[in-house]
Order: C-alpha cells, then sequence, then structure tokens
C-alpha cells in the first residue's frame, strides 16, 4: 500500500488545511505544463500582509530533492514579494515538515537537496509565522 | 475581427505585464474546475509584502457582469490577506481598466457589474499600488 498521496493532491491537502487555519491561500496552475516565462510557486499564503511562497514535494523518506529552476524560482518570486520561502514536505501518515529555502543543502553533484528535522505544521504556524496556536482557532 | 483574448490568455497577458515590471505574480488553477472548498483569485501579486487580488474579465464594451460568489470570494479572501481587491478589465486593443471591488455596483436583479472610467494601467501601477512609473523600470 503506497500512502503517498499524488503531487497535485499534496498540495490541496496544505492548501485546504491553511485555508482552514484563516490564511488566503492560492495554488499555482499545475506544474508541468512546458517553458514558462515566470517561475510559479506551488503554493502562496497570506494573511494580514505578511506572506509565505512555499514548493511543495512528497517523499517516504528524506532527502527529498529539489530541481535547481526551484530553488532559483522560489527564491526570485520570495525577493519580489518581500516573502519567507520554504519547502514543504509531505510525508506518509498524513505528517508535513517545512525547510526554509536558505536550509537547502547543495548535493555531491551540485544538485540540491533538504534533509534534517524540519519544523512541523504548528511550528511552522505559530513560531515561523507567528500566529496564534491551532488550539486557539478550534 | 474578434480582438479579445481567450480568458485565460488575458490572466496571462496581464500576468506578464505585472511580473516584467518587478511584481511576484501568481495565477490561480484554471477556472471552472467543478465545485471548490476555497475560492481561487485569477491573480495574485505581490511586492515587498503589498498585496493585491484580482478577477480578471474581458468584454467588448462596459459594463461587465461579475458573479456574485466572485464578489464574495475575492472579499474574502482580501480580507485573510490584507489586500487590496480589484476587477481588471480586458478591451479590445490590449487596453486594461481597474476598478476597485467597492466600486462594484448591483444590478437592478440582484447581480454585479462595474462601469464607468477606472484607473488605467500606469494608474493602477503608480497612484493605486504607489510604486515607480512604469518609465522609471525602462
Amino acid at each position: 500500500m503506497y500512502s503517498l498521496p499524488r503531487g497535485v493532491d499534496a498540495e490541496r491537502e496544505l492548501a485546504n488545511i491553511l485555508w482552514n487555519k484563516g490564511f488566503a491561500v492560492i495554488r499555482g496552475p499545475a506544474s508541468g505544463a512546458g517553458t514558462r516565462r515566470r517561475f510559479q510557486p506551488d503554493l502562496v499564503i497570506i494573511k494580514s500582509g505578511k506572506v509565505a511562497v512555499i514548493e511543495v514535494k512528497r517523499t517516504s523518506e528524506l532527502p527529498v530533492y529539489i530541481r535547481p529552476e526551484q530553488v532559483l524560482g522560489l527564491s526570485e518570486f520570495a525577493k519580489r514579494a518581500g516573502a519567507q520561502a520554504f519547502i514543504a514536505v509531505r510525508l506518509k501518515g498524513r505528517k508535513w515538515l517545512f525547510f526554509r529555502l536558505d536550509e537547502v543543502k547543495t548535493t555531491r553533484r551540485g544538485g540540491f537537496k533538504v534533509e534534517g528535522k524540519g519544523i512541523d505544521l504548528n511550528g511552522f504556524i505559530v513560531d515561523v509565522l507567528g500566529f496564534k496556536k491551532l488550539t486557539d482557532f478550534m
């Protein structure tokens, strides 16, 4: 039994979680639509002018690898927006981990990856974005 | 000769214009994908933490009509994001006009529409969003 969702379903799952916590959430158009003039992140979340831009990855175990154009695109988008940038990793069991873009590591072959403990969903919302605890919304 | 682009092409045109002016721009997923749990605006543009959320319409002449769920969705999204909300109208000849969401009028039948002079592209960027003149980027 393979319990990882499809990429688009993982994005939708996280979008719904954050929307239900009161964020404005927008998902980018489907990936892989050929050459693009503009980088389109998977998710942008906003609350009261505070912006986070997110690439969503799913994996059964870390590390997870990130394409160079995603790292560069995310960085450029975040700079324009004045946003924080993250890689959100969907693991089995509906578990999410968040990594800041500046925690991304280079591989020996010059690629990019994230690994390590990361930040859990609650920590992401409360500590990173500075919003109320999840329980305050319940 | 019908010189209006398809809806998706109008969105892409405006996204490219604004991206080239230095904004972070994200287009929502294609419309009409059935029932949605979250409202997805056509465009969200961000610069240095300042956010505008936009529904794109195209028409050969004003007024242009807006569905109630778009007005409500845009309003809710803008409130969550701390954003300004606009209807962007693409007319013939690559002409764009912008209307603030609070300028939307009700029709006699209880629908919604925009009409009137609106704000042109340069005014939208300079006066409304408070950024530099287009010529400053050239």
